[in-house]
């Protein structure tokens, strides 16, 4: 059978401060300038979670893209959703949450439990002109 | 003449939480649900600037474009990008910043400071499903 | 208090044949060409639902967004999503669904459920290029 | 019979180049700066074509959409696109082409040949975060 | 010479029921859920064809994307626009016609087609939350 | 550490004509048709510049993508947006600016700049139907 890419896109609305703690406030205000604002600033990030695999001949299916919803959904939407990153999401504590570091976080949480297929790629826009992609490597 | 509208877009990113401080922590949290989280969520808002004016022969403009982006981006976006607009914003002091009462608050600040042509309509997007309009009555 | 207008997008997925009963199979092909096709066609249908109305000083909102993505997710989404128009709606039996007949149909069934505000304005793209607009008169 | 209005979008890539003739090239280029280049920049406009009247209960529609793709289709785009709005468009002879004077010679090209219906509204795009509307009064 | 990829977005507006016609009516709506209703739903589709090779020093293009357009056009496009996938495409005869199975039929019938350059990737969203990729192998 | 692509969008819009100045007109005509109008026409291009790299642990980036806007602002959309690129543009002076020859070009000046982190990919928008991409060999 040949590998199709099935993709499915999730949105979260979240404040965040992009901000290193081990480092003073001159530094991080010199490195993240307004980004770095104290109170924080926020964005509709979309995600995009790509499986890859095999087409199972009796769905037609990869994987059902209502299994990667849910999954995603209750693991990363839930999680972040109208929160604010530096404060209430249990699996960045402690994580500067800048998109790079967050799409990675995402992948260690999803990739274990997605199935069948295999996670392939996230891509995470944080504004219409800027977005990351991440293949766990 | 006849009356063109022009329409210039901006964009800026704000965290915010729906809150009244004049109402308990439970009647908000009871009105507002996840948009109450203490520490604030955010939004990639989208602002649509709308200016009604006859045509002037000489340069073909209602009103160069760029003038109501530089007032605007002064205006508004300098003040609310990247920002927490429950903490950061001074024309927002002591307002609950749903989008409603953020549009009629830029009507305000925006109305007297356009000109040639008269500002004719405010569409304010939160997300890409919600949005709303002001006409300034 | 100013009028400010709210507006909430939904979605829904569904299959429809542009067809008169009343009229001839052959008067149907001329008219209405490729849309007649006996089986069907289908389209991403999207909706905008425009409430206006004062802000309510306690809230800071016209209507609580999510009443209105209750109401018209009940009613209109629950009933269209992933349906076929000529064969599965209550609403359009007996109706050539077209756009025009769709959004009056959904006028009708929205109009007297929507409160605080009153519904003022419907969109419906049938395609990124087709779409309608309908103010109940 | 309500009135609905039914809208079709269509898209044109040209080149233009802000400047009116009747002034120097010293007062052209200092009202329309980058805008004013020699020989032109250029741009993806996006029109959409918004036709009012009542739903025809024979066919449903206000106006065969594909009436106005037609004649919208023959009379502006067939004229414009691919072309430099400046040299090669016969209905822009001697106009500067900014976007409100297009809109304006566009809405009496297109107002006495759209029938049945009456031009309502036109909005054409410049850039996605520019455009005008224009109502014909 | 380098290869470069290049790009061209095509649409088609159709209906389906996923269902597996070699599976129960039970086993069909507990796999399926909404999406086996009977008389089918819709989508409006868009499929990405990319083609990869040489840029062709005469005529600066990989391949002149009006051939793309016209190859696809009439193999996919004519096919399947305005039509139900599960009665009315050829190609697809008892196919269950998931998005993974239609863009394997869709590869399937243009690799061979496209020259010069190969075929690269297909992309095909099925809402603008839902799309698949395939490479061909 | 982990290798990311972060990617930022950027917008230029200019005129252009297909022509190879190598060939006669006549050829030219042939091959380009409508694109080969004397005056050029235009489009509203946009390109992404996708840096692949690991993530620095001190700033959570791969590469400030603000350098990314200031670098890839200053070479290519300064001197190609409001400009005519057959006329206007050093770094394509003798080019006939095709997507794909366009796309080269960037490549060739943008990778030597960009670091940390290596250019990995260029995507770059002629229409909202057709794009280039290219990953430099």
């Amino acid at each position: 059978m040949p590998d199709v890419t099935v993709v499915r896109r999730l949105r979260f609305n979240a404040a965040h401060r992009v901000h290193n703690p081990a480092l003073s406030d001159e530094e991080n205000r010199e490195l993240f300038g307004k980004c770095n604002n104290p109170h924080g600033h926020g964005h509709n990030y979309e995600l995009e979670v790509c499986v890859t695999g095999p087409v199972d001949p009796r769905t037609g299916y990869v994987i059902d893209l209502g299994i990667v919803r849910d999954v995603a959904g209750r693991l990363v939407v839930d999680a972040m959703d109208h929160k604010h990153l530096n404060h209430d999401v249990p699996f960045l504590r402690g994580v500067n949450p800048t998109t790079e570091n967050i799409v990675v976080a995402i992948w260690n949480l999803l990739a274990p439990r997605i199935a069948p297929g295999r996670l392939a790629r996230l891509r995470l826009w944080e504004t219409e002109n800027n977005y990351v992609e991440y293949e766990g490597r």
